[in-house]
Order: C-alpha cells, then sequence, then structure tokens
C-alpha cells in the first residue's frame, strides 16, 4: 500500500472523474465545430465546462480559454501580454513557476525581479517603487499559492496596486484553484492561469481567465477554436472530465479543507517531535496546509525522495515539471535559504484521498530513515 | 437512430478505447516528471504509446513529440522550420489544411504556391521549376491525403524532389494515418503531423514525427517534458488512449479498408444513380474512399446539411475547423471548381462503425431531399 503525498505534482484522478470516463459518454464526443447534432452535442459538454468553471469563480463565460496545460495558460497570458497589448515591462516575483519565468524571458523586454521577503511574500513597498520607476506598459505577474511552499500572495492588495499604477496583473492560480475560495471579481485581477490536473481532472487541460473578454490573441493557428482564440479541435473528454472535478471539489471543499488542515498539524507536530533541525518553510505564515516545503539541512533531496519511494512514499523535491531531474530550488534560493539547507528540501502535498494513518506511517518511515541517515538534533 | 458520416472531421471513440477509459487504470495516471514510481510508471504509460507509433510508421521512438491537436502539431513544425533551421521559403499546396496555411502566413517569408491539377494533385514539373528558382532554406508542404476529397499525394515522389534540390519536406498526414500504410523511412518525409481523434483515440492529442530527432525547438516554455521539446505536463490519459486506437486501427485495418472500399462502390453507385449532375470530386483518380467530397451544383451545402441532420445523417461541408461556420471550400476552388459547384457541396467520410445498411438508408434519404429540393438531371 503505497501513500501520495505529492498532489502539488499532480492530484489522483477523483472517483467522480473516473466514473465519468467509465460510463461511456466519451461515445458521444466528436467534433465541436462540425455544424450537425453530434458536433454541436459535443459543443455543449464544453460549454458545460466552461459554465462551471465560471460560475464558481465569479466572472461570465466567455472570459475562459480552455488550453492543454497550465504551462501552455501561462505561456498564453505572456504571448498576448506581448503581442495584443503591447508590454514592454514584465514585473514578477522570483518564486514564479518556470512556465512564466521562461515565458518572460524569451521576450526580451524589460524585466524586473519584484523580491519577496524571508517567508516568501511580495515586498509590496518595493513593488510599488518599481511601478513608479516603470514607464510604459507593465505586467506584474504573483502566482496566488506557490507551488513548492504554499505561500499565499495578498492578491487584493497587489491588485490595489496594480490599478493605482495602471499596470496590468497576471495571477498564476494553478495551485490555487480548490484549496482556497476565488472570486475574480472581487480579486479583480486582469489574467489568471489554472490546471485541471491539479484538481483530480485529467491531465492536459489548463485554462486562462481573461478579464477583458474582448481580447483575441492567438497562439496556436489554423481554426476558430476557443472563441477564435485557438486552433485544434478540443480535448472534449479532457475539458469535460475539468468540469467534473470541478463539481467535486467545490461540493466538498469545505471537508477537504478541515482534513487537511488536521493532517497539517499532525504533520508539523510530528516533525518537530522528529527533529528541532528539521524547517518548515514558512511556518506561521500565511500558507496553504496542503503544500509543505521541508529542509533537511545537510541531507540530499534526492536520497530522502528515493529512499522514501522505496519505503511506500511519493512526496518531490519542489517542482516535478523538470522531467525526473532533482535540482536546488529556485523558490528557496529566493527566499534567502543557503545551499545547505535548500539542497535538503522535499515537498509533501495533501490532497483528497490522504488520512490521518498515512501521516503517521510517514512520520515513522521518516524518522526511522533519518536515524539511518544520521540526521540529528 | 443516427447516421455518422463524418470521421474525416473526427472519428467516435473507438470501442477498445471506450474500455481502455472505463478500466479505471487512469488512477494510476500522475505527473511523468515525478522521480518517484507514481511518475515513472506514468512516463511508461506515455512511452508505450511513443513505442506503438514509432514501430506501426517504422523509426526511432524519439522522433516523436506528442502534442495536443494535429494543428498544433503543424504549427510546430512551421515554427521550428523557422527558428530552429532558419527556413526562408515555404512552397505549399493551396489544398493545405488551415493549420497549415495559416502558421505559414503569420511568418511574412517568402510563401509561394505550388498548384495542383483539376483532380487536386501536386503539379510535379511547377514544383521542380519552383524549386530550383529559389535561392535559401526551403520547405515543401504537401499533405499525404487532402482531408476534403481524400486524394492522395505522392508522397514518394514529392520527397525524392525536395531531396533533389535540397528542400525539407513536412507531410501532413493527419487523414491518412490508420487509412493508408505509412513507412516514415521509406517515404524520407523530414516532418509528419497526426492527430488522435482521427482514428478514434479521444480528442486533445497529437503529434510531430521529424526525421532529425536531434531537433531541440520549444513553442510551450517553462518545463523539459517530450525530451525538452514542450512544457507542460504530459496528457496521461489521452496519450495512452492515442496508443489503444493506434493498436485497434492498425489490428483491423485491412478488414476495415475492404469495408469502406464497399461502401464507397456503394455510395459512389448510388450517387450516379440518383443523379448524372452529382459530381464526385476527384473520382477514378488517386483517393481514399473513406473520404468523397460530392457537389450538387446550383445547390447550398448549409441546406443539404442541415436537411440531412434532421433526417439523421451527419456530414459535413468540408473541413470543420471553423467553429460551425460554413464557408466555400478553399480545397475546391484551389482545384478549379466554380462557385456554383462548390457551394453545393458535402463531405462524406467513413470509418469503423459504419456499414451498408446506413448507405442505403442514406441514398433514400439524399434522393427524397433532392426532389423536395428540384435538384434535377
Amino acid at each position: 500500500m503505497r501513500t501520495y503525498f505529492d498532489h502539488a505534482s499532480s492530484s489522483p484522478v477523483r472517483e467522480t472523474v473516473v466514473k465519468f470516463l467509465a460510463s461511456g459518454e466519451c461515445r458521444a464526443y466528436l467534433n465541436p465545430s462540425s455544424v450537425h447534432y453530434e458536433g454541436q452535442k459535443s459543443k455543449s459538454f464544453i460549454s458545460n465546462a466552461r459554465e462551471t468553471l465560471s460560475q464558481r469563480l465569479n466572472v461570465d463565460f466567455d472570459n475562459f480559454l480552455f488550453t492543454s496545460s497550465g504551462t501552455e495558460s501561462c505561456n498564453y497570458i505572456i504571448n498576448l501580454a506581448v503581442e495584443a497589448l503591447n508590454v514592454e515591462n514584465f514585473i514578477y516575483l522570483p518564486t514564479e513557476h518556470t512556465a512564466v519565468i521562461d515565458a518572460i524571458s524569451s521576450k526580451n523586454l524589460n524585466n524586473i525581479i519584484c523580491p519577496v521577503n524571508n517567508n516568501g511574500l511580495i515586498d509590496i513597498d518595493y513593488c510599488e517603487e518599481i511601478m513608479k520607476q516603470t514607464k510604459g506598459k507593465k505586467l506584474l505577474c504573483a502566482m496566488h499559492i506557490n507551488n513548492e511552499t504554499g505561500i499565499i500572495q495578498p492578491i487584493e492588495q497587489i491588485s490595489e496596486l496594480c490599478r493605482r499604477h495602471e499596470a496590468l496583473f497576471f495571477c498564476d492560480m494553478i495551485q490555487s484553484l480548490g484549496k482556497v475560495d476565488i472570486d475574480l471579481k472581487k480579486m479583480q485581477v486582469d489574467f489568471a492561469s489554472f490546471a485541471s490536473h491539479k484538481i483530480g481532472g485529467v491531465h492536459g487541460v489548463g485554462a486562462v481567465y481573461m478579464k477583458d473578454a474582448s481580447l483575441l490573441h492567438k497562439d496556436i493557428l489554423g481554426g476558430s477554436q476557443e472563441f477564435g482564440r485557438r486552433g485544434g479541435t478540443e480535448n472534449v473528454i479532457g475539458i469535460s472530465a475539468f468540469g467534473v472535478a470541478l463539481e467535486d471539489v467545490y461540493s466538498n471543499m469545505e471537508q477537504e479543507k478541515a482534513l487537511i488542515n488536521k493532517l497539517n498539524l499532525q504533520m508539523t507536530k510530528g516533525l518537530h517531535n522528529i527533529s528541532q533541525d528539521i524547517i518548515i518553510v514558512s511556518q506561521g505564515s500565511n500558507k496553504v496546509p496542503s503544500i509543505s516545503s521541508i529542509l533537511f539541512p545537510g541531507l540530499k533531496s534526492e536520497n530522502l525522495l528515493i529512499a522514501l519511494d522505496m519505503d511506500g512514499f511519493a512526496v518531490s523535491s519542489g517542482a516535478a515539471c523538470s522531467s525526473g531531474k532533482v535540482g536546488n530550488s529556485h523558490v528557496l534560493e529566493a527566499m534567502g535559504y543557503n545551499e545547505n539547507e535548500s539542497s535538503g528540501a522535499i515537498r509533501i502535498s495533501f490532497g483528497w484521498g490522504n488520512n490521518e494513518q498515512q501521516v503517521t506511517l510517514f512520520l515513522n518511515a521518516l524518522n526511522n530513515l533519518l536515524k539511518g541517515m544520521n540526521f540529528k538534533d
């Protein structure tokens, strides 16, 4: 029996989604661009998922574009900013996902990093100074919940700052969907990105939110799908499964939050009991209980990962997006952790299906491993 | 009971794929980039599908990149040609899919249209003249089987011409996969594109073949997935379903070919019996029996489509990629059909699951409709 504590990397497909996939409904999924009954029915499946997304996030239907991943969504927003809105300046946190950082870097425009404090939170005064000094169109990129540490940025404060300085605001919400309440109207972000597999839908589906629904940028050419924003036949089954997962998440959000909160308290207490040398990043700061970065100074992440894996526990070293590579985290570095600390980092992320017994087993296994690795107080 | 004759737009999910989706195997689909057991297992599912594709098409494993659609695949190849190979000239058929034409047009480079004859076949002598007169790196784009007419281009002849003139050759094989034998080694194309939903896999999966496996272009940034060619968590379930559909197609190809051949003969004969004024595009030329463009001069496609749809038959007017729009076909125009002819075009495309009774019912329904529309000999 294995224990999966890597929901931030990919949450297992929810049982409602398994049931949906097993229903055979996919037999009716044809080309949503076709004029005939089968085509229009397929189109309605996509519309239903878009409707669910827009209702849950409190904005209009046509503010959403479906893509093939969270990464494509982040890329799309950066590309749109440059090509459709003539953005010349990118201001971003050093703790953003590489899907944002790499897309920004590829533009060779004016890139300004806005530092974060030791807890990973944006330095809002510094950010304001940057804004004041930056001429021309600007886009601020700040993710809602960090994928490695679980830190929650003060989105409404950032969005208010952006409005004051006429900057556009892109908030990567890939890790926050389903974990905290999201009211896009209230948050007043200009753009947001989402990914289905982080909430227990299937892989291969992402979404872009854009406040201005009249924007019509296209990265993939050759068809007028998705309101003319993305060529290519839509992933009908994946988008529908995203809708199913969303309904499931929102119907069970309070219970899941309570469960994860409990597991996090148990884990935190257990880790402190094992050793005072274990560091839980940003503990006590404003973070979600579902994601924790845990440092074992002097140890190597890869050794811990592999040993835990062999004992039946799936955790990660940080972001999973680098094809099986284990490297030091740019997020921890930006927060001021030294190499000795960050090279011994593992990320534990909880989600649906986890339970207290798993945490107990994990703590026991970890305790034994650390003894074997001579990790001491 | 409805009859679906629009396989070229999207083929219904095969029963083997329905079974695969119902198996619950998706519970094991996590992040293929994760180091742990669950991640590595997920990675192996993708590798299995890639292995199937490469074996069936007779080339190596790492010559394939999985994307989110045929359209993305076509775009990727055009982008790669410009950004990684410095292609300055695009030579292409006027009958290519918009996924190719729109991507080429966006580059603002030297675009040369190589005409086709009345049967839709490439004018190979003219093409050679173009090649001789074109200085600098060039890419020829010619699709294997046309999506509207079913015309088969002489790929080996084109590829030989390209080699003689040091041009790269991109062959869009989205409609040919599973319909005719494809041996990429023998065909010697440099690039090819594929889409899962045209063979009865699920939507949301495409593939790119590249002869030079060392090419490392990236359209989507922020992760080193797919051998460093595409950022973003892979569509594990969709790619696996593509593998299942491929196995199914190749196991049943001879029977399916024989069936479709029979249906096509029945349809052709039936249409000629209804009226000698009905034109079957490129009949008698080298075309696949699965796709036929049928012209009813003087009638309007949309009226025929809607009337047939109401009678229970799903056909299309041509490509489905323009979000429910019915417009005149650029393919038929390039082949020299006048507006009176092409504005009354419908496309019938057969696939797995079709049978003779459906063709009989269709011919009866069409005959009645045409009487009502005063379409006469």
